[in-house]
């Protein structure tokens, strides 16, 4: 472990990617894998006689493909004891000459030069969990040179709502617990002499907590979707500050489809977000290249999507249009886990000839934790 | 979080805890809650106008019957936020002069007075898992009066064989796994160019911590033991120091079943605990009363038993008796979590009449974790 880094942040965070099963999984993750390499070998004027440095370079994947498409230089940089690994497999690749890989937090490597590229796979769920992109901007503002290039290089976050059968199971599964609950309260008053009923209101909030309240990693199929994404918030990677990520705040609105998809309700909001690799305003890629984690028929990368869950759902009875607030912080006892809270309220868009005033209804607010 | 207690170590350890969902688990395992109430219910001298103290309070159950026992007075201490818990409890129980809930480290923790008797539920998973009789000890050693009890007072390890088809199911998970790697490498090398077999010792080095190195949670039906369980140690616990449950070491000797077991070979060792409450030699109790998590017709308690997987198996035709020596050491960097390490050898134990010596036959050796 690296002595800058906490023992609970390394127990909680860096602990797995320890693990190649755990760096197999992202390594089996096409999408993600397609992005990455095409960004690489489809831009190789922006990788020939580079110095490029990859943050949390794992098994060290990225920092061979820089270094096959002829970067001068590639230092790759983990906290984890998989650094001994990425040596291991840089090394059979014939790459040990081109790549230095370094055992340490970003935060405390120290690099013999400064860097024309920084490449990096930071995302977690719904782009921010793990908090990672907080290194990847000390690393850049530390080793990049001026008009040096992310890879990626703008990030967006969107939100959806979708129809799904797992908030009312959710309700269902959540009712269940409760009800064992009651008859775990009568067997220990009855065996035990202990009414333990007393706590009956705090364990309903824990489960409602971890049923209700807790985002959950899902694979939308398209046709779930109720109406065309959002986009919330976009990123410019290359710029970006601890103070856009650290907290955000952004208002939407969402448009109800027409149709058939009308009768439908909404069992949670989803989120989730795209990266694209378009290199610089100094130093523009020749091939830009996206990523999509959306819903997609093919079925989800491995950051799935979030569904937020809500009961009762969201009737299009109500309005087609959903509009109000999302705001994402950081856990207080750990930064790499989210607390999202989504405001909003319905109102019925008129069309356009009969010109009524929007009729805004219920208004609602509701907290989940992205675990 | 009590602050002399290290963020890992709750992060790892107290967190779960903190959920009345895992403290109900305990309070469910009918085994455990019979004899802790048995315990002291049983023996209301040791109780009746004695100052009690309990480790690790939890939902504050012990606490509660200690005081319905007619405990003088009851020091009730946990570490974590279940404290709130346990102190709306016995308020509603009526039980808010009789018990002072204390939420700190038992190793923290003020005390205005010494105790008479000391009630924790400490064991875990082997009895060691945990450490926590670690904190039990610096409790007594520091609160406890001379000739004061412990309950429960004394603990064994005990060691058996079972047949178990999960020893080969696992092998065969594992080589499934590893296939599935050998087609992850030629992917990796058809479309991205990387050649990641350079990894693939290290991978299966991997796996097999995993699938065959790790001890795992059984509940073990009585059919399938395949010898007499040997006791590998036993514990006073008015008296055990630091030094005694830091490291194990104890010789075995298991004697396999005649008859159709002896067809059958060993898929694993299986160990588990038991203790009992006996008071202490100054007060000893009435009514002793036991605890075990032995292999149960009727299913195991929520401690389960302990299975250390053998591959091949230890067949009944290499000899009846396997006999050798169990270590047991902490995890270098958790110490809750424990290696064991069992050397041993079969031998044949030959009938009376034809006088034969005994025969060594192949010596073995295997480490495990338990997680
Ligand atoms: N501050 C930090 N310093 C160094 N490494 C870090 C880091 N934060 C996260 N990491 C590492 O970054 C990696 C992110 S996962 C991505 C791994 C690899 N680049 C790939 O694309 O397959 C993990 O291995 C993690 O241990
Ligand atoms: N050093 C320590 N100081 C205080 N509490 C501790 C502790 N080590 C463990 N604990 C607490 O001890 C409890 C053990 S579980 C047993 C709970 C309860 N006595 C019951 O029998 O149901 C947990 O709640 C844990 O948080």
């Amino acid at each position: 472990k690296p002595k800058d880094i906490s023992e609970a942040d390394f127990a909680n965070y860096f602990c797995t990617y320890g693990y190649l099963y755990h760096q197999k999984d992202m390594l089996e993750d096409q999408d993600r894998m397609t992005a990455y390499y095409n960004a690489v070998k489809m831009n190789p004027s922006q990788f020939e006689d580079k110095v490029v440095l990859d943050v949390g370079t794992g098994s060290g994947i990225l920092a061979i493909w820089a270094a096959q498409a002829g970067a001068k230089h590639v230092y790759a940089v983990e906290a984890t004891f998989m650094a001994t690994h990425a040596r291991k497999l840089i090394e059979a690749n014939g790459l040990k000459d081109k790549i230095t890989v370094i055992q340490a937090s970003i935060e405390d490597a120290e690099l013999p030069e400064k860097v024309d590229v920084i490449i990096s796979e930071w995302m977690g769920y719904f782009l921010l969990r793990e908090s990672m992109f907080d290194s990847v901007i000390v690393a850049r503002d530390k080793w990049m040179k001026p008009g040096g290039a992310m890879y990626p290089s703008h990030a967006t976050m969107s939100l959806s709502l979708i129809k799904t059968h797992q908030a009312l199971k959710k309700v269902q599964d959540m009712q269940e617990s409760l009800q064992v609950w009651d008859g775990f309260i009568e067997t220990t008053k009855e065996n035990y002499g202990v009414d333990m009923s007393a706590l009956t209101s705090e364990y309903e909030a824990e489960q409602e907590d971890f049923f209700m309240n807790t985002s959950q990693w899902v694979d939308i199929h398209p046709s779930q979707e109720l109406c065309a994404p959002f986009v919330l918030k976009e990123f410019d990677l290359n710029t970006a500050t601890l103070e856009d990520i650290e907290k955000i705040s952004c208002e939407f609105k969402l448009k109800m489809l027409g149709g058939a998809m009308q009768q439908q309700g909404a069992g949670a909001f989803a989120g989730w977000f795209d990266v694209k690799f378009a290199g610089s305003k100094e130093n523009p890629a020749e091939n830009v290249v996206p990523l999509t984690t959306a819903p997609n028929a093919n079925g989800a990368t491995h950051w799935g999507q979030q569904a937020f869950y809500v009961h009762p759902e969201i009737s299009t009875s109500n309005g087609n249009i959903v509009r109000g607030t999302l705001q994402m912080v950081r856990k207080k006892t750990n930064k790499r886990l989210m607390e999202v809270k989504i405001s909003w309220e319905q109102a019925k868009e008129e069309g356009e000839k009969d010109g009524h005033a929007k009729t805004t209804l219920a208004q609602k607010a509701k907290m989940w934790h992205i675990e």
